[in-house]
């Protein structure tokens, strides 16, 4: 059972905004065994709807529709699908009761563009929207579902969460799908297609890998396709123990994993502490793990030292190492990571000081020279790596790497 | 002219990856005046492929197609192009001399899957990858552009910015259209819609408005179509000056300008310094600063207090008022900027301390609830604000408001 996606948006098609939404929901419905087979992306322009809606409808039996259905005058969706369907807009009382409600709840008064999205399709089964005034629609023409939701992100994933994916599931049965992503950091991709060539060759002929990278991670999505969910998930597990011993230490997770949320719960486990010295990553590592609900437990706090100066007064690095070594060196990033650990008294430190770019390089440390120091309960351990010459991937790689020295360090 | 992306590649249709290589083409062919009108993300399928090629050849004269040229065996984009136009691939010298000097220039060896990457389809020109080793394949067929290029970000734009653009203004010059946003902070969408209303009513028939928010922004876009750029950024100036009076102070810049950015600006030319002392924000108002080159001009540092321990101990707030107050309250927080100041010696300092969620609400403080403060040369002032119930947005939102703040005292 395959299902497309219409994202409208002139938004989307100027490069404003990036079309989370489509990647969230393919997410989800592959996960929920139904597989996403396209992603149509349009303007706010009712012929481009209409269009794409029966191009769609060709292929497809289910149609996910996000944005256009706010209340502000750029919104077109609503009637573009009444002509779609050949019906009318109606009064929906119990759409204007959650509308109500909502206001209430947020001290606010009601106005009269919000009664105007109280306003539904006569043919379609409106969806309750509870963060939001837009409900869903969901129509039936021709054995194919049209589902229309708002654009606003975290309403659209509650309708789709709660009540769309619910829905299907019980009008369709699909056939066996299984992804299994492997999480890896350490190697570049094509270091890593290398290592892991012949394994790759004998993958079974259900079994498809593909190689995603982004800064600091590769990841490796096995999907195996067949008849029955629990001979596929066999499947891939005998393949993943085959790969763990080619490539040991590389691999940090599965799926969503994140790399600092599975720090993070090393932490909590042990019940232990940590706390960063940020110089080129500028508090991005710390970003990350308070980014985690519940990163208090095990995480106290930062120092982002960007000045020497302060390096100095916050962290205790010696002015001596700093003239005689520079910032980027590693007596200093050791003596951040020691430094922090005096401060914030913590069972682990991370501390990172390198030349992120653009400005900074020198022939001796070019841009994209940096040293990462892990300070644990009984050692100090550091590293240096040459991370390229693009500041933000700089930045991620950096995290990245930090993190995975920690982990590392935490599962010794 | 219009132009169609087709984006390739099965990652995109699990959501595994989010597809920003297509926002960001679409952002560069804006504004070089080529409209994008559809972006077709399809699967790694050779027949998708064909037939996303016949499609939108129907309905577009330049076709821009991303994904799957890479050296690891789930890239079949090439073997599809060649069946589509008819060719069979050829080995170029130009091209494998490009990829040996990309291997030497990086200490590798280079391998036999590189060979490969030197095969192009006989029919097309060729585009040189500085960034890597696919190169980038130009096509024509009855009269319709084909240009098929890399997945990996930086290279693919690379070869849009230096050669596919360029190439692509000579041949056509298209149609006068004049984008322009209008970046606000400080309204919801509701109310911002309402205020302005009679001005968006009065709009002239040639300007479009678009509403974008995201958490903690307003963006307005405005669209402008006609014969003469001069006539319409004229155009749109006039009623961004009538908009100016209407929400004063909301608006904080336009088009790409990032508010971190602007408030970096203001600061460096005015010879100033900030820092951060940081709790429900974790590192993310410094990691913002720092994203941007040459921020170590203004920017000091941070202390990303999250535990109360920290607060004393790095920010010296005041153990009585931790208890008598909570982390979450007005005297904590402005202890912390003056606690900031104290240890960095900034001009600036902003401090934020909030319930970020999901856990940790109260009655009296539910999640959301967030204390800003900013110190400044000569007085220290603080707000409170209930950011809502998410997480992720909570943390966005109070950076951006945060920054606002500051934004508005640097003017004044």
């Amino acid at each position: 059972m395959t299902a497309e996606i219409i994202s409208i948006g002139d938004e989307l098609l100027i490069g404003q905004v990036v079309n989370t939404n489509a990647s969230w929901i393919s997410e989800q419905f592959n996960n929920a065994g139904i597989k996403i087979s396209r992603i149509n992306t349009i303007a706010d322009e009712k012929i481009q709807i209409l269009s794409a809606l029966k191009e769609a409808s060709e292929r497809a039996y289910i149609i996910l529709i996000t944005g256009g259905l706010g209340p502000t005058k750029d919104d077109i969706t609503k009637a573009a699908l009444c002509e779609y369907f050949g019906t009318k807009l109606i009064f929906e009382s119990s759409v204007y009761e959650n509308i109500k409600n909502l206001f209430k709840k947020r001290g606010f008064k009601i106005g009269e563009l919000n009664k105007k999205q109280a306003e539904v399709p006569e043919s379609c089964i409106p969806i309750e929207n509870i963060h939001g005034t837009a409900p869903g629609l969901w129509f039936e023409k021709e054995k194919v579902i049209y589902v229309s939701m708002p654009g606003v992100p975290y309403e659209m994933k509650q309708m789709v969460k709660d009540y769309i994916i619910p829905e299907l599931l019980k009008l369709f049965s699909p056939g066996a799908i299984v992804h299994k992503t492997i999480l890896t950091q350490g190697l570049p991709e094509s270091l890593l297609a290398k290592k892991i060539e012949s394994w790759e060759d004998n993958l079974p002929g259900n079994i498809k890998l593909a190689y995603l990278p982004s800064p600091g991670t590769v990841r490796l999505r096995l999907s195996a396709t067949g008849r029955k969910e629990p001979e596929l998930e066999r499947q891939i597990i005998n393949e993943i123990t085959t790969l763990k011993k080619i490539i040991p230490g590389i691999i940090f997770g599965y799926d969503n994993d994140r790399l600092y949320e599975i720090v993070g719960n090393m932490l909590r486990e042990k019940n232990l502490t940590v706390s960063t010295a940020e110089s080129c990553t500028g508090g991005y590592i710390a970003h990350l793990i308070t980014s985690v609900a519940g990163s208090s437990d095990y995480f106290k706090g930062s120092v982002v030292a960007y000045s020497n100066e302060i390096k100095e007064s916050l962290l205790g690095v010696q002015h001596q190492s700093l003239i005689n070594f520079g910032a980027v060196s590693e007596p200093v990033v050791k003596e951040m990571a020691m430094g922090i650990k005096n401060k914030m008294r913590t069972d682990y430190t991370i501390a990172t000081s390198g030349i992120a770019g653009p400005g900074g390089g020198t022939e001796d440390k070019p841009v994209g020279t940096t040293w990462i120091a892990i300070a644990t309960p009984t050692k100090i351990i550091s590293k240096k790596f040459m991370m390229g010459d693009h500041r933000e991937r700089n930045i991620k790689k950096t995290a990245m790497t930090a993190l995975n020295m920690l982990r590392k360090e935490l599962q010794a």
